[in-house]
């Protein structure tokens, strides 16, 4: 059996990201002129205490940077260190913080203006398709922006990156707390925004739930149709969630025929794609929330805007819903791809389909207790 | 005359999945740096059990695969080994499903919630041209998931480029395989994702076919309008899957001018506008089947699902237009290419537009049996 | 003065094609390996009847073919032969129908099923937007197939290029009747295809011009809105050519910073959101006709089908503005690129902005004659 | 402390254009043989005059066009000149008027055809989507237009690439008036298109401002939504001016891992989809202005053309808020990129985050003084 820290504790994202950022021609690469991110070789190297900090945050030591931005002279500002320092949950923060607010507003634009008579068109501003134009360009501008941290974007997409790719699990807490704090804060600047309107269209001060008939809580997160058993709210936020990482995974599989060559840079481009089609095609019952930090965050700043604990209650407490479905389909997804696909390293592609360490725990542990001992030995991280 | 062999019997799956996996440079070329699929040179050679089952099944003996994968330890594990053999099945299977599933989704959701007050806009989850989006973008990513084997998704595409590429004829039953049931499953769990919808919609357990006013079959496959004759129903067809292999062709066709340089990377791109544009152009008289993986499987699973024999029998037993209507269509969208724009090898480019085959088939057998021979001596496969 | 033939005698076709097939990097071009249209130097060489006939037909003596193919055995063949003889004529011809064949079926689509009921959204097949994608798309994929002359697709561009780009104008004429063929023949196909529906939609044999209640002309050619007067159809139609060349030449210009990376690969791409726009900006007026090509001929098409004389007599007479409208308004159009921005070989880059030609018609006809001269001499074509 | 000049007063023009440009490989910069700009070498060093009159204008020495264009015979003749002198000008200007012309249209064709029973599809022509796509495309092909000077397209994002890039403010003036020019005089152009289809809306000679039940001015700039106040007014400009900054410097940021590759030919596609976006999401409450040469330009000819001095009064004198918020809100989104993510050169990445200048503007000044004597010195420009 391949060690299991062949596969799972090497660390993949650097890998990930260079999907994104990947050399185009091998000429390229030898030259070395491209911005190509490298392990930074400045001022980080001298700065025990920067990779320290990162090391602690469960980050790389070594922040991305591109080589001449790292040693340009005001990285030994006090807030470029800070930004060294939180560079990948930042990016995240930002992404989530794009990717949400650009949804949210969408939902916002078309429900609050619904039948206005007054807009061009005399039909409203917009319709149920800009809803899934919003959403899919929000996360496409996400990656844009979130580049440096690999944009996952999406807490259950840093699971499944962590469970098949290598994406170390001390990464996860801080990837996911700044994905929570990204859609957590775009929800509020989204209330900012359009209270005006909001109060306009349910009265001053009334805030309701569906099924409301005035309800603008599912602006901020999804609320199922009434008519959905909780099996089928779970299964339509599970097969979505499982396409979601199905394509992903071959959108980023440089191994891939279809994409190999296309891959970075249009990566942004099929994920546009990729969302717009889950919310035009499984949009309708459950709202396609695939992501908790895009629904459990607006979630909770719309229960302290004053929503009340209908946003808890509503659907039967379907807000659970979109926490653990979307882990669950990803790492489903994630799972399909890799058994009828994937040629490259996954667990999937070890003895067992990597079911070992769950089947025989014990060995698994000793290999782990291994791992752990040469990373300190030999100073990997 | 040029022997058949030369243009028909020459394996040229990999020179059309290059299309996708161009290199971009001649550098590149030469550097032999770029992920490029090559004939495996690791595992496959020395595991002739391999070879031989895959030999067996109609596929080139060694899969496609990176070369540094194919040597990867994992490869040598039974399930790798699995997904070795039937890579090319698996990926179409795949791509077939992703396609139907997003196609028939996208469907779905604008039929079961038309005119729903409670949708943001108040007018439902989508319109007709959601469902353009929906089945472009489902091909567009089915292409990017199934890259590995050339991404035919479409037993009428895979019999032309048997016809006019040279993709061998013993490809076409496994290709077709999968194709079908990777349109089967799809629509299997599609009716499970909307199966409360459609007891919403029409009612609990009924199921009815067009042109009942709560008709829910059309989600599954294509109905064709009721004024039809069984000619318009056929040319509505036929014209669609001409111009889906007519303009497949060309954004194949490397030494095309208009594509040369981008036909890798832009082809899925070019393949959704293609496949928006007939949904949006020619859908309206029978739904733009053009594809008997897309239309016959989900028919029969909407038949066994309980909507009962008027999956066959309705428009007059249309049924069967979408199986043949796509395979003529698409055989005279390469032939008109072939005729007027295309100088590499086709066997339209041999004496008398290759007719002499029909013509003269003792003299065509001969040649054949001739190359069997050459294939034996010479073990080309 | 620089002599004019410097200007506008040069052959620019093989340069504007170049656009598309552009050479990414220098050593592309260094290596020759690209698949680089080239003068062909293999059978069409040696083949002086078949460089005769190009000459006589106003195109270059060799046919723009890859090189590896010029040289293959089945160029000697009948067929292929006549195909490198009428090369840019067939490509202009496939090229215009593919367009006209999209663009005229998206308005049948959306005319003929407007309002339906038992469409999926219970609105249709499709609405204005989809006229939109329609003609954006058609033109796309027309450039793509037809990169071989290219891919001008209306005679309005192609008298500009003449004027501006030093296309040839012994090449207009045989251009000019493949791109009026392929729009006639296409709206004839399209009439095969939607005759039932148009019967559906009128009555049976019933066919009328706008503003009948029922229209269906409206699908093969332009009308314009009854309120507008002469001039109002006039300019509407000349600003929208304006844009379309001017736009076009931006997206041509090599030296554009904006687009010199991207003009080959992204040119189908830039052409699809710019007719797309002009759809959604400049079509309510006289439907954005800009082509006679996509005008006349599908409208003398709609005249044999038995729309009767009004094709020609309605909104006054209105069949020759988008006759002559695109040709001012290219003309227009290419004359404000050149003036304000293009730096390149252009008759405005001459002294007088190139009027002298006009203005001292006998000096500009000298210059021609000892053109002419020249080329007989040195064999210049 | 960095000198200031160090990172304010370096010309980064060329910088900015450079993304779109970008050289791809490492092989082409050095072969030197891609199109890139250069500073021109030719005729430009030796003409004094040519070089004295873009300085005094606040222009750099030497106009941005590819060198063999720069020393092409015609560059001598007169308008080539002034084509030269004013080449960053004609580019600002042509790239708003195509903006600002797409943009108005598609508002003037959804608004003018509004429920209008006789459009194919019996809705108009369009709805409000329609108007996301016009100002998205407008601004895309806008950008195609004016690659020579950077198109910025809008004084705000001068102000801020002035900001925060390095853009020398001298620029700023010639850029500020050739945008509003451009937005002026589309503006104008528009009207005369579309007069006879407003007099048929307003009825013949009727001009009325929002909230009237037939206004029209809405075509021209934006009015808000009548239940706003005017703080919801300017937040509702300014978060979408924040957005559009930070994702832009999010597009060009050449050391971001999410575009670093892809920038140049993808900078047009994705900010086609930002203000897309913007539209769909940030459109209802004041119609999403976000810049003054877009807004301000077409309003002023608006009252020109007979609106009455309610375009200045409406929505309690409306018009400053997309003066004024578009400067802050860019400047602010420039400022929260470069705070949180940019780790190149910028006022932000300077102690004190660049407010030392505000604070000490004593020593500043001093620097800036020294900066300038430089100049004169050693001929920086």
């Amino acid at each position: 059996m391949a060690p299991p820290d062949e596969i799972t504790q090497h660390d993949h994202m650097h890998a990930w990201s260079s999907a994104i950022n990947k050399p185009q021609t091998a000429q390229e690469d030898d030259a070395g002129a491209s911005p190509t991110k490298t392990t930074s070789s400045g001022l980080q190297k001298t700065s025990s205490g920067l990779e320290t900090t990162r090391q602690r945050l469960g980050l790389h030591p070594t922040a991305p940077i591109v080589e001449d931005h790292d040693v340009a002279p005001h990285q030994d500002l006090l807030w470029s260190r800070v930004r060294l320092t939180l560079r990948e949950p930042f990016a995240e923060f930002w992404g989530t913080f794009i990717l949400v607010l650009f949804g949210n507003a969408s939902v916002a634009q078309v429900l609050l203006s619904q039948r206005l008579e007054t807009a061009p068109g005399a039909n409203g501003f917009g319709e149920y398709q800009s809803i899934s134009w919003g959403w899919g360009l929000g996360v496409m501008l996400g990656v844009y922006v979130a580049g440096d941290s690999g944009a996952y974007l999406n807490p259950a997409i840093t699971f499944s990156s962590c469970l098949y790719r290598g994406l170390p699990w001390r990464r996860f807490p801080l990837y996911f707390i700044a994905q929570m704090l990204g859609g957590f804060i775009a929800a509020g600047v989204l209330y900012a925004n359009y209270v005006t309107a909001i109060d306009d269209f349910e009265g001053y001060g009334v805030r309701t739930v569906p099924p409301s008939p005035t309800a603008t809580a599912g602006i901020f997160c999804t609320y199922p149709q009434t008519f959905l058993t909780k099996a089928s709210q779970f299964f339509s936020e599970f097969i979505a969630s499982t396409l979601l990482m199905f394509v992903i995974f071959a959108l980023k599989d440089d191994s891939n025929n279809g994409v190999s060559k296309g891959g970075g840079n249009w990566f942004p481009l099929g994920l546009f794609f990729l969302i717009f089609g889950l919310g035009a095609c499984f949009g309708y019952e459950t709202g396609y929330a695939i992501n908790m930090a895009r629904d459990f965050g607006p979630r909770l700043m719309s229960y302290f805007l004053g929503y009340g604990s209908e946003v808890w209650s509503a659907g039967d407490y379907y807000f659970w819903v979109p926490i653990v479905a979307p882990f669950l389909g990803c790492a489903f997804g994630g799972f399909l791809y890799d058994v009828f696909i994937y040629t490259g390293k996954s667990p999937i592609n070890t003895p067992w389909l990597g079911l070992k360490r769950v089947a025989k725990p014990n060995e698994a542990w000793k290999a782990h207790k291994e791992h752990e001992r040469r990373i300190k030995e030999e100073g990997i991280v």
